[in-house]
């Protein structure tokens, strides 16, 4: 099964089987599902590839043994040992034999080495799951896919499921071997056509859910909250009307019928515009337990996303924060939420800027199923145009503790992001976001790992039996690209210096007389948003301590947070050393120097990396330094003109 | 023929034929054609409403004559003269018939009285066309209609010509009654579906063309430059190539055989990403002289777009000036185009801003056919939803003379303007920028007329027999709407302070970092363009005296486009007596204030006016004030953060 000439095999090409390929393996399992056919089938064509054998059952001798068994791994776990020249991966259940599988393959020769004492290996997040913000119908603005930088939907076209939906398999199949186990397949913003995916168009939900079932991924749909109005045509969508109810639990009967291990629900409501149970004066656990309801009998997952606020805000009006907004909303209702509803918090307040604080709602709400929500696609960290790694700020968000303990164990109950793949022929438009993606998986499996090691996973994979140069290269291209990326856009935490509607390249203003709620209040003397308890929104008073003192003083407040919680004159020294005029110029001629430098990297690989690819990167490296030096020249020029302080080592601001 | 129900009646509602349907009238024509079946079957329906006799030819006694004569009154003039009873309209021609009959129904009971001594009446514009930016595929940016305001196109739908025209005779009536010749029918900016219009598709043009006939209109076409490439799949479009040369000649032939009065071309070459000569190392006149050349044998004309300016331009260059680029580029050329090529130049330098200087490039080609281009769709003035009445701005324009002097006759050869009619209800989204439309037909006809006196007739027309309080009430509306506009946005002729792609609402800094040349460069210590010789872009220079003078000094500037002359301090003292900043407080909050007082009157005028018409202003007034208060806090709080001077009455600014 190779996916070669359409598209690009990212971290499964053939060559990253060689070592499973070329022995002889054994496969245990009693009762085979659909899972242990798609570890046999990797296993055959690997052989088929590089030598080897597989067989099935039988006691032969093996150097590899795959094995069903009565551990108790749960679900998705696997135990690996060595010994005696065979190596053997236990599980309690198929998926746990394919991440097993997947495991050894990334081990590679490493293992088929030595002995190795008995790992055993669990998921952190239950959850995994990707969410595709893909439209049926290309929406007049948004597109076939809502903030989609890698092409039309890998799910979607011409207003209706694919046909050929090989190219999900193979999707499926890398999702797998980077542990992702769930997928919702539309926008949570639901128009017109995707609404009728609940109803009369769930069988094209049901062909998709059919191809990614044997890569263990379950199939999500993102519904609207009016929905028993739009599609069943009653007079309200109140969550405790009984109407209403009895028209949730029947059709999502009809979509276990149809979808026997269908995942759930995901919910945005109350939000930009998409409705809500507000409009009923109902809560939203109120509006999350009706559609859980009727999804508990089948063992479905309502995702409720708490990304609610007032998106006509009035620039004018200094005490409204949308910082606030999901705190304020949420925690009044902890304990309130039925135990198969998730409440689905972004990872920062805001909306995915490269810098925030975590968001306080993470930590608050003890008594109800959180799930983080990340986004892979890079909607405000250069649209798959900029090379950017986001695998260190994941795992800066991740390893937080609300309590300011360095505790073992996750943020939350579940990990989700907004997916980056399209049908791009390198699925991702950047062919290096592809580590962005297979980072998420993994550090949904282990958010304690380092994103250092996954970026060496996944360039491993990619590029296998490569010179240790490229390796070299890419770590010096990516390593620190979200560093590099912080520094030509918007400093301090500040964010949203961004253009209005598509959200690509500079516009310090862009966002500052919006109805978004999202300003930085520079003027002549100083710039950023107070939201101390003291003087401010009161923003930095929903942490639990230690975090709501150290945010609330700008002398303890980390610098790379300092405007996110703080007005400051330009004037003002950061810990750093620097006052703040300083920094933001000097940042940013910094990103542009550091943009250059890995141009020219990314150049000096070229006898290293297959020519189309290298050639898609290192367009893209043209485009991003172009747009770092225009983030550069209007951040710089903003300031200069504004603050009147010239750069102190005399570089040209226009 | 009535055109009631479906959409508004404008200025043609049946009572204002009530002087002419109620009297007995008699044609005269020896030769008669179309035009002069369109004057006797107005005269027809007419009188069945209103008890009138209309004959032909007879010697009857008649208190109205319209006759043919073989008196000299061009194409298009007519004579008025009333003796005896009898009122006598003569023409040479059947337009110069039409237009009589529609002044003698704009001068009502009056044409009717007393005696009236001879009067010639002749268009100061031979040429009086609209341009429809009107797409017939809906563009994916766009829309159907680029920058318009009033709902779908009049001639479009679906991606073809409409199949019902009713709506375009009815149009091409209102559009005669206002002196209005030619109709543009399709977009500038030719997409693939609009450039075949040219060739397999000119049955759709012709149909148009044959409903607009009857009403003196001659129908031209938005062509591609690179028409010989995309339809006729030669391999170069170069003007001086004999295949292009050729296959335009060709092209055209079969345009008349299916249109025997086609206009001609309408072309808007090497602008904003639109194909032209300087792909081949040719001039314009080259590229325009080519479809002339075509044009000729037919007696059609080519209209040939000025508007060509670098729409990349780095916003670091401030050597570079948008302003001066027709200039530069067309002057040299002067004396260089054929006799029917028409250069149309845009009557500012920039783009239809709310204030601009006149165009140096009008005045500035004596051997070459000019056309002063108007936008009646209020692009940069409110879109539809402010009342902007723009026929003092207008007037202002054309009676512009480039030498200072106050001279009798016109600024140009002909008058264009971009049309903001679609198929709305009410013709033009707010039924009160119908005046406009009207307004831009009758001061191309007159454009020494007093603006305020054609509202006048507007009105009248409008709203025949209505109380004079609704006329007080529309000018006091009105009159002064123009000034109200500019007021609470873009000051001092700064332009451009507008949100990006749509332009509606204010973005102070929107277009200030762009590629579009469009800059008002304020920083904390002042604002403003120095386009002075002295010391600027020399922008100031391309005027011939006094203009070159007046304008390259602050001392004699007028205030109104100080900022786009110069660079001044914040303090800097206008004639007016106040600083700049305080102008800029002070208009705003002013502004605002006239929006409230408009809204005011209109409230007061609801029994005077057809309820649905009232509402549908009223609605828009209310959009026209919060979008005023957006503007007034925006623009204020932009300049009280940036100057740090507070306003010295002490208002709220944010």
């Amino acid at each position: 099964m190779t996916y070669s000439g359409d598209f690009d095999a990212a971290w499964l090409p053939s060559g990253a089987f060689r070592a499973v390929g070329s022995r002889r393996s054994l496969i245990r399992a009693a009762d085979a599902g659909p899972l242990v056919e798609t570890v046999y089938g990797e296993l055959a064509d690997a052989c088929a590839r590089f030598g080897g054998r597989v067989v099935r059952g039988g006691g032969e001798d093996a150097e590899l043994v795959l094995e069903l068994t009565d551990d108790d791994l749960g679900d998705e776990g696997f135990a690996l040992t060595r010994r005696d020249g065979t190596t053997t991966v236990t599980a309690s259940g198929g998926r746990g034999l394919l991440y097993g599988l997947f495991h050894v393959v990334r081990l590679g020769e490493d293992a088929f080495a030595g002995e190795r004492a008995r790992e055993e290996h669990r998921p952190a997040y239950a959850s995994r799951m990707l969410d595709h913000w893909d439209n049926v119908a290309v929406h007049p603005v948004m597109g076939q896919v809502e903030r989609g930088y890698a092409g039309g939907s890998l799910f979607w076209a011409d207003g209706r499921a694919r046909g050929d939906l090989g190219r999900v398999r193979a999707y499926g199949r890398l999702l797998a071997a980077c542990g992702i186990n769930a997928v919702a397949v539309n926008n949570v913003n639901v128009h017109a056509t995707e609404a009728r995916l609940l109803t009369d168009r769930i069988g094209e939900v049901a062909a998709i859910a059919d191809v990614l079932r044997p890569y263990g991924i379950r199939t999500h749909l993102s519904v609207t909250f009016a929905a028993p109005m739009v599609l069943g045509g009653l007079p309200t969508a109140d969550p405790l009307d009984e109407a209403v109810r009895g028209w949730w639990a029947e059709a999502t009967r009809r979509v276990y019928e149809q979808i026997g291990d269908f995942g759930g629900y995901v919910v945005k409501a109350d939000s930009e515009g998409q409705p809500g149970p507000f409009a009923y004066g109902r809560s939203h656990a109120d509006g999350a337990n009706t559609l859980a309801a009727a999804l508990e009998p089948y063992g479905g997952t309502v995702h409720w996303r708490a990304f609610v606020y007032d998106h006509h805000q009035d620039w004018r009006d200094r005490s409204t924060d949308r910082a606030r907004a999901a705190y304020d909303h949420f925690t009044p209702l902890d304990g309130e939420f039925a135990a198969n509803a998730v409440l689905q918090v972004k990872h920062g307040p805001m909306d995915f800027q490269v810098r925030e604080p975590v968001s306080p709602l993470l930590g608050a709400m003890p008594d109800t199923r959180l799930a983080v929500e990340l986004q892979v696609t890079q909607e405000y960290t250069g649209q798959q145009r900029h090379a950017c790694w986001l695998g260190p700020m994941w795992s800066e968000a991740l390893r937080f503790r609300p309590d300011g303990e360095v505790s073992a164990g996750r943020l939350a109950d579940g990990l989700v992001a907004v997916s980056n793949a399209g049908d791009d022929p390198f699925w991702t438009g950047h062919p290096l976001a592809q580590a962005n993606l297979y980072a998420f998986g993994r550090l949904a499996w282990d958010p304690a790992a380092d994103p250092r090691a996954v970026l060496g996973e996944w360039i491993a994979l990619t590029h296998p039996g490569a010179e240790e140069r490229l390796a070299d290269g890419l770590h010096a291209v990516l390593d620190g690209s979200w560093s590099t990326y912080e520094k030509y856009t918007a400093p301090l935490g500040v964010g949203f210096m961004v253009q209005p509607g598509h959200h690509y390249g500079p516009s310090v203003d862009g966002y500052e007389y919006s109805p978004w709620g999202t300003y930085h209040f520079a003027d002549r003397d100083g710039i950023g948003v107070d939201r101390t308890t003291a003087t401010g929104t009161g923003y930095a008073g929903q942490y639990a301590k230690p975090w709501a003192e150290v945010y609330e003083s700008p002398e303890t407040c980390p610098d790379e947070l300092l405007l996110f919680f703080h007005h400051v004159p330009y004037g003002h020294v950061l810990h750093s050393g620097k006052t703040v005029i300083q920094h933001i110029y000097d940042t940013h001629f910094e990103g542009v120097e550091e943009a250059e430098e890995a141009r020219r990297v990314w150049a000096g690989l070229a006898d290293l990396v297959e020519p189309a690819r290298h050639a898609r990167v290192a367009e893209r490296f043209e485009e991003q330094l172009r747009s770092a030096r225009e983030w550069r020249d209007q951040v710089n020029s903003y300031f200069l003109r504004k603050s009147g302080v010239p750069d102190e080592r005399g570089r040209t601001i226009h």
